[in-house]
């Protein structure tokens, strides 16, 4: 079956979604019957591409990497912008359509991923998205527009990379409810207090972060915790139907003083995380937070260093599992983007839809 | 859709199947449109039943567990035995056939497990078991019969109980390989090593252990790295391709030297774990293994402690991921059989085979 894939953003993700869709052309031709083809392109500042016939990746790429305008690759037929993309996608006849959506997020409304998987969905495509604003601020909006134009609305890199979460606890553990879970899934404060227990003050391992290009140059997203409590919404709504947003995550952040409580922790046989948590409370709403937690030492939190994430699933079937991710990289996000169009093939070949 | 069952062995895991499948009854309707019957059952030592029109679950759990004759329940049509059983299971018209196997293991052989799935296999039924013996000695042979009749053949409950490691890698890892896996597969030992770190001996620890009801009254099985090596042959069959038996795995187990070293490495900052693992080698072949390890503290198998299990898959695209099962339960094994049952009912309402 082919499929017909709009890229809307090219940054690093979008660009290494489009190699690893080359490197494994083969694998997805043998296992899943599945023909992709990449028929446009639109970038936020180098402009955008449409060829019916496909877009040679390789090409988009070193011409996104030179600074070159992807406009000049298809002169005359390029989009105007992602709008005009995603319409053109909804109007290429047969096979499945996919918009997969890599835009820069502002995180504090969800915006513009929300506003393209809206417009994906309208024009009838299928659309996988790496950001988590959409699933944070707009799940269940999304999914029901989603399922009554009868196209997918995926999201499996938006917490914790190519590590399958959603998946798992969509497909695996079919009939068993998440009571509640919490986890560590925001790299940058790992990385800071892991650090920070090695004797480092905080602006002082927070500059050495930026220097390694692992933190931001604006770190106020990670730090403040608004990056895991974009997460934890996104985890609440899709697998406790919590129909949250991160401002309804009560929010605690690092600053200065966590490099004594963390020193502290670890002299007392504890450690100090940045957990993510949520349950329901007895009358059926959910309580979510993010907030630094002294964890003792043998807890599975505590021994993540680095760059390690982890999420413990409270289940009332299958008890607790936790799933870990041990180290991220660009490959695992644009993987789970992949995931998600192999979801949408398998989709495809049922005969009737199951949820 | 219908699904008749057969359930081959009835002690406590059958037992407990049975009983959730009538308590997740109409979630198994509403979330999968599954109508879910047992039309026989047959035990070691208490007879068998059939029932064309389904057996009450609570009425035959009751009967065996009074320790009278499943036979007596429907008394003109009992099964002669577990092939007569799924021979019958074979000759019932319409909807799904699936035989659920839970009987005692020699896991030195893998029977009768094996025999048992090869018999509903060529009965055209799909078989679900909770025993490790079938994808441990025979998985390639019994997955291409299974294959070639057009059933599933599913063992979710074989290695982690209801931590849904196979279905992970089968369904959530579409186009990626595993190139190795170490992990913590069997509780017992996990649990004595514990024992022996707050500074049990050996002997005492592992008569602890058979007092609370962890370790079997012969727990050389257990002991000796066998059913560790049986998960281990499972996993390197399922997952790598490996085809090996539990005899190819190289396999040490704990003795009573392991007290001195399990607090020897405690004291010098390491943990002694029971690794199962598994590695291509440069020819191409499995490299597979069970034995104790000394660990850095900040392993994620060195915090495990008592029933914790987990494993960690090395993957060519996602890096290091690893599934943990945090406390284990009789109801985990029994959900796993019923993940299975949604696993084949996904596969029926799906136009095409994938794989």
């Amino acid at each position: 079956m082919r499929a017909d894939l709009a890229l809307v953003g090219f940054g690093n993700v979008g660009r290494r979604f489009a190699t690893l869709i080359d490197e494994r052309r083969t694998r997805l031709r043998t296992d899943f019957d599945l023909d992709v083809r990449i028929v446009g392109i639109s970038t936020g500042r180098h402009g955008a591409t449409w060829n019916a016939s496909g877009v040679d990746a390789a090409t988009a790429v070193a011409c996104a990497e030179q600074g070159r305008s992807l406009a000049t690759l298809h002169p005359f037929d390029a989009p105007a912008d992602s709008v005009d993309l995603i319409a053109r996608l909804g109007r290429t006849p047969g096979g499945l359509r996919v918009v997969i959506e890599t835009t820069v997020l502002d995180i504090h409304a969800g915006r513009p991923a929300i506003d393209h998987v809206r417009a994906a969905i309208a024009a009838g495509c299928h659309v996988a998205t790496a950001n988590k604003g959409p699933a944070a601020f707009a799940f269940a909006e999304l999914r029901d527009l989603a399922r009554a134009a009868g196209v997918s609305f995926l999201f499996e890199g938006a917490v914790m990379d190519g590590v399958p979460i959603f998946n798992l606890v969509r497909e695996n553990l079919p009939a068993a409810d998440i009571i509640g879970f919490r986890g560590v899934v925001n790299s940058t404060t790992n990385h800071i207090l892991s650090a920070l227990e090695d004797g480092d003050e905080f602006a002082p391992a927070l500059a050495r972060m930026q220097q390694l290009g692992i933190a931001e140059a604006d770190p106020s997203l990670d730090v403040d915790g608004w990056d895991a409590a974009a997460k934890t919404s996104a985890l609440a709504n899709v697998m406790m139907d919590a129909r949250m947003t991160p401002r309804m995550v009560k929010r605690t952040g690092l600053d200065e003083g966590s490099a004594g409580r963390a020193r502290r922790a670890m002299a007392e046989g504890r450690r100090l995380r940045l957990v993510a948590s949520a349950t329901r409370t007895a009358d059926g709403t959910i309580d979510a937070s993010v907030e630094p937690v002294e964890l003792p030492a043998g807890d599975l939190l505590a021994g993540l260093r680095g760059q390690a994430n982890a999420l413990v699933l409270a289940t009332d079937l299958v008890g607790e599992i936790a799933i870990c991710q041990l180290d991220g990289s660009l490959t695992q996000t644009a993987y789970a983007l992949l995931s998600d169009l192999v979801t949408i093939r398998k989709r495809a070949a049922s005969a009737a839809p199951l949820r």
